[in-house]
């Protein structure tokens, strides 16, 4: 199976995430701004798991450029790595609907986990396969910001039950210590190239 | 990162922002013609939509054509063109049902202007990143009708509140005014072959 | 604009369409085979619907093999073929939800009339395009089938208030009739070839 | 018509199948752990359909690789077999509303069957367009699996009025046993470079 599969698959699958979720933002009965009012965190949650999705296909296609050769476990670590992406709607729709309370901001934070050791798991199985010069390796280097997000992940949760707005304060800063994009790899590129 | 990637997963983002519109036209329950009646407003703004859509798409891709390497800035100004633009189901539905209330054509307004802000910021990157002889700065000339789009917009919002059919008469005039597809583009492309 | 984007853009809308349409099937509440009945009328103007959206992919992508450069007009021939496909899933699932009574039949009738004659635009604007020597007029030839199915769609829509069953029967029968692949342009291109 | 073609459309309608899979796990609407109880069943539903959705892609694709020119009834029988597939979201959300209950188990399994059957004759055309030497025909040899997965199919629609459990276990096993990527054609593949 060629890269250009797995890419154009992931890009339909993560191009629609990322537009269902605005079908949890329902259309109001109302015609007043009033109306409005009660969407207000289902909105701030989408603009949220906009970002963070938005993240995922950046990161995921800069990793797919190190790649040279899919393998099957490649293949079903990113289906693995696409089934978590595709809960993002449901998390994000209930957090926001229940504006922001404990249960649904915990298990938003359990998705987001399970989403970060996906996206692990598939880097380590890219690097195993390149064998002992892996590109990718190199491009990741320490990866301190993959080592981080769990942290924080688990942060977020553990403190949703006692104050949500700093499980959300996890949640919304490690989506901006992504948002720097990941230039490591395009480094690791070029390096080799000259 | 290839022009490839941004140009597919653009196209797939709005390939379904531009059909889950539709789902805003719910079945009715009735058989007769009487149940499609309260259906009309929502059937024009879902037209009004398909073509706004459709120029952004139209206009996307010429100015993408423009574009040699794709940056981390693009990329995340790409993305948050594409977020505005998947507001437009949810503007499209309110302002449809509520049959071009004041408050919804406002808000209608309102996505339009941040889509074209959001669209202009892309450009803007763009050219920057193309240094002097930027292509598109060339291509995009004075740019008259980027310019007047969002004066007409803010028309329309200010408007809303003192009749609909103002407010709306003013998206329908742009919407008119960019359905004649954007040659200038691809006239600098052609005047630089040749 | 190149080939390759309209190609992608509509192979996208046509695959989101032709998917949507099946969210008509609501799950039914109960959990026994009588719960299943009512949706045997939606059903199977699921089936005829995806059998229609999979003609109109197929010979949609047989037209633009003939064609070499996209120009403005055709892309906007192009959206507004899409358009009418868009309804296709609104059309379905009210004459499926209605056990095919005569109104929604009609209107039914009316959207694959409206598609027909977008198609129809669409060839003329390519064949116009390509002058005298047009591959895709040959391709055509006498176009019987495209002179037949609006014709047949008219008899669906009149008869549509008088039995159902002829109105269907009309609606079924264009659908076979096409079902048989286009193979006209392929043979003109063959024929060219050698 | 290209290969290419054909794939694209394919992936997008499976991209779009397995997301769309997940609008059946509606948010709940209280905040408590128990408010998401009742999604347990749906939950365990989506996962063995979107493994089977993926197991889909994967053979899909790995079949497709085998394929030099499309011809029209590949192309229907291709469209065959997206049918059964576009049921996928449908049978998952019923099963999973009844916790299992007999009937929804039932068709849940005769969806799988038919999806299997149209797998089969689209491979039956793909070998017999190839002839004598079909590099298909060899890649699959016995087909051991796509032989037993249809009897447990049976089996598991057979054994839903009795106990939900088995029949859940026939369709869980059939879905393991193809995890396995097919290496088959890949293999055979390999052999005839070398």
């Amino acid at each position: 199976m060629s890269k250009g599969r797995i890419e154009a698959f992931s890009d339909g699958v993560i191009a629609i995430i990322i537009t269902i979720m605005v079908l949890e933002l329902k259309v109001p009965h109302g015609e007043s701004l009033d109306a409005l009012a009660p969407l207000g965190p289902v909105f701030l949650s989408y603009v949220l798991s906009f970002v963070y999705v938005g993240i995922y296909w950046n990161n995921h296609h800069h990793m797919l450029n190190a790649v040279h050769t899919v393998t099957g476990p490649m293949l079903w670590a990113n289906l693995y790595l696409l089934f978590w992406l595709s809960l993002f709607p449901f998390a994000t729709g209930w957090v926001g609907e229940n504006h922001f309370a404990a249960v649904p901001s915990a298990i938003y934070g359990v998705v987001l986990l399970m989403a970060a050791i996906a996206y692990w798991i598939l880097q380590q199985i890219i690097i195993t396969s390149q064998g002992r010069d892996s590109l990718l390796r190199k491009a990741v280097g320490s990866d301190w910001k993959g080592k981080v997000s769990p942290v924080l992940y688990l942060a977020g949760i553990a403190t949703a039950f006692w104050s949500h707005w700093v499980s959300q304060g996890c949640y919304v800063f490690v989506a901006l210590m992504w948002l720097v994009p990941d230039r490591r790899i395009e480094k690791a590129l070029a390096s080799r190239e000259s």
